[in-house]
């Protein structure tokens, strides 16, 4: 078999037996086959795409190139949850602490990422004490023992799919749904998890700017969540607005900040709406509650009898963090200047871009622009004004939490941002379509 | 700028500007954009063409990225020819002493080439002594006083073509017009002759399998060399026929023996028609003489007067070879064995593959598959039956010079490419068609 071949195969476009893809993805990681071979393929992938049972083979290929996390230790249902990115979004703190209290189990290895703001992870480093290291066995105990943990990655994962993301990167390969779904669901099939919600976002600030797009790609997660060569996996593709920012927080320690409010029953709306949504699809479709009504009403409860709250507790107190952070928001990080940022105009807010917000709550440091960047935990935006809210001249569109760096920056970005009208503006659902 | 907006661009079928490609290329030959990128973009382009704009801003970036030939110092019409690759072409051999003998000046750079036989440089050098490498002022003197030279590169031309060549070699980019046609043109420009015939190939056994993909080629090298920057080049493209191997021989010793054939009037008839019309429209399209009728008359009394071989005398004298090669054909290298290949029916060729051809020659050495192989100058084929031939049973088809390597699959190879049948088969014209 020769890499040219395979090239010559994808540019015709013919489908790629699983083979030819096993060769390709092997050799890879080996160091056998060179990138500017790699990069031509991809670039062919990218023009003739990839048909399902091609997706389901690069798939498994990108997950067979590194270790998997074995969860048989872990007595229960094991449920995971991932978005494909978004401003604003930390989900995952809320949907978490809520699906343990109800009795699933989440046993999440999480990423920085790259962007706006940082991962889950950073996020979680916000909080005084927080360790995202874990042993392996330790991890599992973890789980077993108060039914969640997120750390951070500490196996070979995927290193065909890290190898390949560097590469599309700088290749302007990144952008097509074969490449785009293989990545996200090797991840997903090595974590272990049977039953799996993918929030996919749609929108200016995502990947999927339409909602045809978004579909797309759900409709190429679940199949290869049903394809996957181990076990079939149960993958739930969520499509929720990316638009606007996700919930009031953007940047890392004022995100768990509103993670922490939602659980205790005072989130924005539309928010804690979505963490709702998600905790109830993963309880049904696991199996583990019969019905969609039941679920919520499971899950509203152990939000307001603070059952929830006491999960996220739970998890830093064993992930060695202060859990008085709950009670007292003064010990996260703590930014030196709070600057309103004033409207110009009466009005309705027609959009807010939520990439603009996010390239701004960057430039004020809570995100990296190269891996090797520091991120700083107490910058960031607090949107006050969101698609359909009326605001008066003078009133704040959004606070910037600033340590001094791209202040101004930030601002002019933030009312970039927003567009403001005369004519009353209908709040859209943050929920899209749901596709299983 | 960066790469990677580049690439987008190209990606999403936009033009690129001359400062883009001018960018590309300067930074890919001082090494500072990576081959992975430019292997994306080449993609790309295989995908999404380039216009004319694009393809002759291309072609000066190449031709820019290294030296030029001066043909200032040589008084007189320069012109130069070229061919896109076949299999048996002497074509120079006999174009070069030809014109010359009728007075035009052809200063050729030559290449040794990959494939099934050697380039011309090989082919010159089965003649004892000859040598192809000339310092620049030598061969300026040669072809003042003789008005013949073919050498071997010496300078540093299109360093930017021979890296993107390498490159696309590997990654299933060879095949697209906009890069053929810059590769060919940016050399053809480098050599500083205001009149060139290009000798497009058409057939299975070339790049461009059809009259369209040829006419397309075509017409784009006729238009770089209306658009060239530094001076307009008047480019002739002839599309010549490569489904069967060109005149007799394949080899390179036996190709030099059948040039000098062709020279003293007793050249295969669609070889010497290919060859008097290429050398009439150097002649007529320099505007050294008015017209065809004319040319053709005259490159007709050069080669029954003797004068046109007698220009290829000069020429191996003047670069060091043994001249009585013209008249003593043992002087040539010359194989261990000649085997007949018999024909298994009786019937007429329909035809007679040219790939499988070359293929076969390769096999017996007279090629090269890497740029480090040696090629052995006295093996190769001599096609006894072409394609309109009547063949008997047991008559030969072709005959194997060997010197024992590959011989059986190089027969093997002969038998398969051939295909005969009862009917009557009629001979096609060698010349499909002239774009200027």
């Amino acid at each position: 078999m020769r890499m040219v071949d395979i090239i010559i195969k994808k540019k015709e476009n013919n489908r790629l037996t699983k083979e030819e893809i096993n060769y390709f993805i092997t050799n890879y990681v080996n160091g056998n086959i060179p990138d500017y071979q790699v990069s031509a393929l991809l670039m062919a992938i990218w023009f003739n795409g990839m048909d399902e049972d091609e997706i389901s083979d690069l798939t498994d290929a990108m997950l067979n190139s590194g270790d998997k996390v074995d969860l048989s230790s872990i007595d229960g249902i094991c449920v995971d949850k991932h978005s494909t990115g978004g401003v604003g979004d930390k989900t995952s703190l809320v949907v978490g602490p809520i699906v343990s209290s109800c009795g699933l189990k989440l046993a999440k290895v999480s990423g920085r990422g790259l962007g706006h703001t940082g991962g889950t992870l950073d996020k979680l480093e916000s909080i005084p004490g927080f360790s995202i290291e874990k042993e392996p066995e330790d991890f599992f105990k973890q789980v077993r023992e108060i039914g969640i943990a997120i750390v951070g990655q500490s196996k070979n994962v995927c290193p065909a799919d890290k190898k390949l993301y560097a590469l599309r990167d700088v290749t302007a390969t990144v952008d097509t749904i074969p490449l785009i779904a293989s990545s996200i669901m090797c991840k997903k099939l090595a974590s272990g998890a049977r039953t799996i919600v993918i929030d996919v976002k749609v929108g200016k600030g995502s990947f999927m700017k339409t909602i045809d797009d978004a579909t797309r790609l759900a409709n190429e997660l679940v199949k290869i969540g049903k394809n996957a060569k181990d076990f079939k996996r149960n993958v739930i593709a969520v499509l929720t607005d990316m638009d606007e920012p996700l919930g009031r927080m953007i940047g890392n320690g004022l995100e768990v900040k509103e993670a922490i409010e939602t659980l205790k029953g005072r989130g924005e709306k539309s928010f804690t709406r979505l963490c709702e949504k998600i905790s109830v699809e993963l309880l049904v479709e696991s199996g583990y509650i019969n019905n969609e009504e039941e679920a919520l009403k499971l899950v509203k409860e152990k939000l307001s009898n603070g059952e929830a709250l006491s999960k996220l507790k739970d998890m830093i107190i064993y992930q060695g963090g202060d859990a008085n952070v709950i009670d007292n928001y003064d010990l996260l990080p703590q930014a030196k200047e709070i600057i309103a940022v004033k409207s110009k105009m009466s009005g309705y807010v027609q959009s807010l871009e939520a990439l603009k917000m996010g390239l701004a709550a960057m430039k004020l440091g809570a995100g990296r622009e190269n891996k090797e960047d520091s991120v700083d935990l107490a910058v960031g935006i607090e949107v006050n004004k969101k698609v359909g809210d009326y605001v008066k001249e003078g009133e704040p569109l959004a606070f910037v939490y600033s340590n001094g760096k791209g202040t101004n920056e930030a601002i002019n970005d933030i009312y970039d941002s927003y567009l403001i009208v005369k004519e009353e503006v209908k709040k859209e659902d943050v929920i899209k379509k749901i596709i299983k």
